[in-house]
């Protein structure tokens, strides 16, 4: 089979108010992504909405949906008018106070053809997620699609080499992160340097430690609440399988970054750097632990 | 306990065929390090010998020696006659026919801390590790001196975001590794400039991931043998918990790269990136296979 190469469309967006308009500017980009020749469009993380997260509010469970529902229905029809495989993001309501941050993928054929359900869920101020989601139970299980194995997480795991190794364990042809990440206004200009590089540093290293291409779309734009204000800072981004920057979306407007990715490079990769022969299987045992207290082993 | 800041030295050197030589120029450099108000020194992996894992040739097994032995001796007395700590380099001869990569780390007072025998051992065109060393036996154990706890991994661990976790969750404050990596010949300036930047890369990453800081000591020099030539790139390098970079090594010439290290500024990052409290520890078992076969988890 020669799937190779892949062309992939970031769709980088600040939202408005409205969900129903943003969806249609979301569907808009893939269009346009489909014309440019993409077999596969990524979308940010909760891209229908502002950032709800910023603050808690009982009241903005409203915005939640079930999965299928209308947001993967709208995606499916999409993907399957023109033949493209969708990475989606919804705010799932699963049940009555149980809901996820949940990413979709539909295939060329219109069908849902899986879910991820985020599994590490931060809590910061101005990142409220630990009140709205609950953890993830579908644990790190790549999407097959016409155009690859998807290995599909969400923002915040994205810090987290676990959850990149299990998608590259699991066979995972890509890795996939949309995303909502931002400065703090109170933050100075030299600690967002240094929060935007390393977001992209540890992403990069995930393709590396996994001899994988990395896909992150991120959000974009400034939102306020009372409380505070976010400047998502966009710079979505890919990456080859040793690291290698293939294509950057600007940190302070909407885009529509499009990559070709050659899906075959990572095994030529991983024959000159074989890690996935040398792993220790054996000495891991403690990676299960929250901490090893007093350093005993 | 103040143990901050902390100044530490990188010593990259290209090595001569003279054992005694080399070592007598590592001392040499440990010296300036300590004049410099270095508390900790780092040589370079296998800092005494020429690259021999090149070729695998059973003679070579002579360069061997026993931990402790000749070179944790001598280097014990130069820790404790300047008062630094010194992470060294030793090819370990544990018994007949059993041969280990081993780090030994040597405190202020001379005393033996520790040593980490290498967890990963590659085998590649020109490092035919699996040849001359068995694989380490002791775990990814820290360990603790008067300037701090060592995380001591040794080069092909670098590949491997669990090495740095596990010695992360073992309450390592410090990231260290003695490597030997260079390019290949054959390899094109394009292949070259991706290689390195991946290897740096990979290592800032565990940094962020852990929210730790980290010295990278590698060896410089062009090195000949009959089969093949290696370019190491020295290039050795100190980061910061968010993988900003501290301080670098040229890649072409011997250097003592001396940084200073805020020891401190671990917990900062970690409250503002709290990664530790949220892994899924329930939701790596996966991590000690190696691989799902057909993607089923």
């Amino acid at each position: 089979m020669s799937r190779h190469p892949l062309t992939v469309a970031l769709i980088q967006r600040a939202v408005t108010d409205a969900p129903a308009r943003n969806l249609d500017a979301c569907i808009e980009q893939i269009h346009k992504a489909a014309e440019a020749g993409a077999r596969l469009a990524v979308l940010e993380e909760l891209h229908n909405t502002p950032y709800f997260c910023q603050r808690e509010d009982p009241a903005r469970f409203d915005l939640a949906e079930p999965v299928p529902g209308p947001t993967t229905e709208r995606l499916s029809s999409v993907a399957k008018a023109l033949g493209i495989v969708i990475v989606g993001s919804v705010f799932e309501r699963r049940a009555p106070g149980l809901y996820h941050n949940t990413a979709v993928v539909l295939d060329t054929d219109g069908r849902l053809a899986g879910r991820y359900r985020k599994m590490h869920i931060p809590d910061d101020p101005g990142y409220h997620e630990k009140f709205y989601f609950a953890p993830g139970d579908l644990g790190f299980r790549p999407v097959d699609t016409t155009v690859g194995r998807l290995g599909v997480l969400v923002c915040w795991d994205q810090w987290f080499p676990e959850a990149a190794r299990l998608m590259a364990l699991a066979g995972a042809d890509l890795l996939i992160y949309p995303t909502a990440i931002g400065w703090d206004s109170l933050d100075d200009a030299a600690e967002r340097g240094r929060q935007f590089d390393a977001w992209r540093t540890v992403q990069r290293g995930h393709a590396i430690a996994n001899s994988l291409p990395l896909l992150a779309c991120n959000r974009v734009g400034v939102e306020r609440e009372d409380d505070g204000t976010i400047a998502f800072w966009g710079g979505s981004f890919a990456c080859g399988p040793q690291g290698e920057m293939l294509g950057e979306a600007p940190t302070d407007q909407d885009a529509l970054l499009t990559v070709h990715i050659d899906l075959d490079r990572a095994e030529q990769v991983r024959r000159i750097w074989p890690f996935f022969r040398d792993r220790r299987t054996d000495a891991y045992a403690n990676l299960m632990t929250r901490y090893l207290d007093g350093g005993k082993t």
